[in-house]
């Protein structure tokens, strides 16, 4: 399908809400928040990464880089480069930058935060605590679980940019919040579901880079579809014994926020993690596969993470420690595969 | 990959199994798995569709239609078009003809038949009886589920004939059954499983279909991946569902079997049911879809059976209904999907 040209809102016309919300980040997914919220709320504030940013949109209507098809009427946009400006003014505050650069953007914040909702649409690691945003926010900010929502699901911010239709999970442990979310959310184009499983979902969105790393090194080596589909098959399966283990909440891994973003990533030719993957598995070594990327791949930081939270809790995940053995120890792509496919059913 | 002509055995010199084991059709399914077979066997039986393929074979050392590039050693095979013939010499039987032709070449069996093992590597409805290989063998020939087995699993014919790493499955009842199979399939290229769902995979592998005539249609309609991944993550849920009211066995729908036999048929731009379901989801008449095709796609005979059986037991299949309401009663895709959508998840 060819990209259109999106204006701001689908349904101008409709009355808005008024919660005061804000998204921090302004790559591809944060772009695609902005645009879901534009379409329910009158006001989104947006805290971006920099003057040169901001001063694009506002001149511009549209991200100078990510998802520039996507046009803004600025009226419905309070344009911030300061995160602390944007938490005072907000009552939901949606955190989309990568996962490495969360720290940084963070650190800044002086302002008080422990009221506010912390919703993160973040998939990785912090590499800085080697924890997942939920641990971080947390034990760095005193926000607690109860003031904070995770987003998972199925969702290319391309196909948000194009208006496609799309399904989002999200998940908080107060019923309260998640229905407040939900409304801002939903729209004709996405389709917002709530779920309990807080820890749960963002584990999920976290392991699903490494599996996603995993169907490119095999596509790499040479591994067909027949393959892909056993190893994604035994994926889903380790994820629910990795969140069994560590979170206890109502989950059933085929539904769309766990299996369904383990299979838009894993066969998505567009994935940076499958990509990396893909080098790897086509000869290159971890870090000139690495080096040769715009960004590393969120997965990569993962796979140590989980790998090691997988042995404090005595699991056993053939996939992850196969890629965790490729991505740390040095060891060969090939070998480590070959070995992997007698562990797999 | 490109193509690369593959010998009748990775393996010449290994000490072959010498039970007599034939294999009925002659499509890409049933070449694939005479490729399997000789990697074990000294000599395997092959029932081909008539004189004119049984002489290309012998002259050439290939089929002459699928898998052309998979070359026959014609000292294993001992080919005829006499399915008694084959049946009388043989105590395994490997049916792998279209489902469509299952019935045809059966009715001519008048040897006996009831001691030998009936294996199904078909995957689709027998339209004369609108039921399952198992019950159709059972019913019409005597053949006890104790003699049947049922081949499942991710597997286009096309990567085997490259030896590209693939999965299957075999179910039986008895565990003798299963190991005796097992033995004559494993090989360097094919890791074969088995399992005590002898119903469940073989209709599991039914579903699939559907579910890709299903995927077609979204993808016909200008849905994204996004969707798709929603699409996918349903129906497993669908399939457990009716897996679990027709048939009682261990089972995990998340094996390979199951799940991965719909991934890589949900997500093959080569299978025959996706197509159909594109045509239709394009704005095709079924008819005219179904006339463009060379054979009709397995899934739309499934479509009028399952949904049949759905409805006696009771079942509430979101999927399953909406397919059948645009394949059998006329409806319009694009109407029935915006339907659908509501009830996803």
């Amino acid at each position: 399908m060819a990209k259109k040209k999106t204006s701001t809102e689908s349904n101008p016309k409709k009355n808005k809400n008024d919660l005061p919300v804000g998204v921090v980040g302004s790559g591809s997914f944060a772009t695609a928040i902005v645009k879901m919220l534009v379409e329910n709320c009158k006001v989104v504030h947006w805290c971006v990464r920099n003057e040169y940013v901001k001063g694009a949109i506002e001149q511009r209507g549209h991200n100078p880089t990510y998802l520039t098809a996507v046009n803004f009427n600025l009226k419905n946009l309070k344009l911030t480069t300061d995160i602390n400006e944007l938490v005072s003014a907000c009552e939901v505050v949606v955190l989309a930058t990568p996962s490495i650069y969360l720290s940084d953007t963070m650190e800044k914040m002086t302002c008080g935060c422990t009221d506010k909702i912390f919703v993160s649409a973040i998939k990785g690691i912090i590499p800085k605590v080697n924890d997942v945003v939920a641990h971080y926010l947390r034990d760095e900010f005193k926000i607690g679980f109860r003031n904070q929502a995770v987003i998972a699901g199925p969702c290319h911010a391309e196909e948000v940019a194009m208006e496609r239709l799309s399904y989002l999970t999200v998940a908080t442990v107060e019923e309260e919040v998640s229905t407040k979310l939900v409304n801002i959310f939903n729209s004709d184009f996405i389709k917002m579901h709530s779920s309990k499983d807080l820890l749960g979902n963002e584990y999920s969105a976290i392991l699903k880079n490494i599996f996603a790393i995993g169907a490119g090194i095999a596509s790499g080596l040479g591994y067909g579809d027949n393959f892909t589909a056993v190893f994604v098959s035994n994926a889903i399966r380790e994820m629910e014994t990795f969140l069994e283990a560590i979170y206890e909440a109502p989950r059933d891994v085929n539904e769309s926020a766990y299996l369904g973003d383990l299979l838009v990533t894993a066969y998505s030719l567009f994935s940076r993690n499958r990509n990396l993957g893909n080098l790897i598995g086509k000869g290159y070594t971890v870090k000139s596969a690495i080096q040769s990327m715009n960004m590393v791949a969120e997965g990569y930081y993962a796979a140590d993470s989980i790998y090691k939270t997988s042995k404090e809790k005595g699991l056993k995940l053939p996939i992850v420690d196969t890629i965790y053995s490729i991505l740390y120890e040095g060891k060969n792509a090939e070998k480590q595969f070959k070995k992997l496919t007698a562990k797999l059913d």
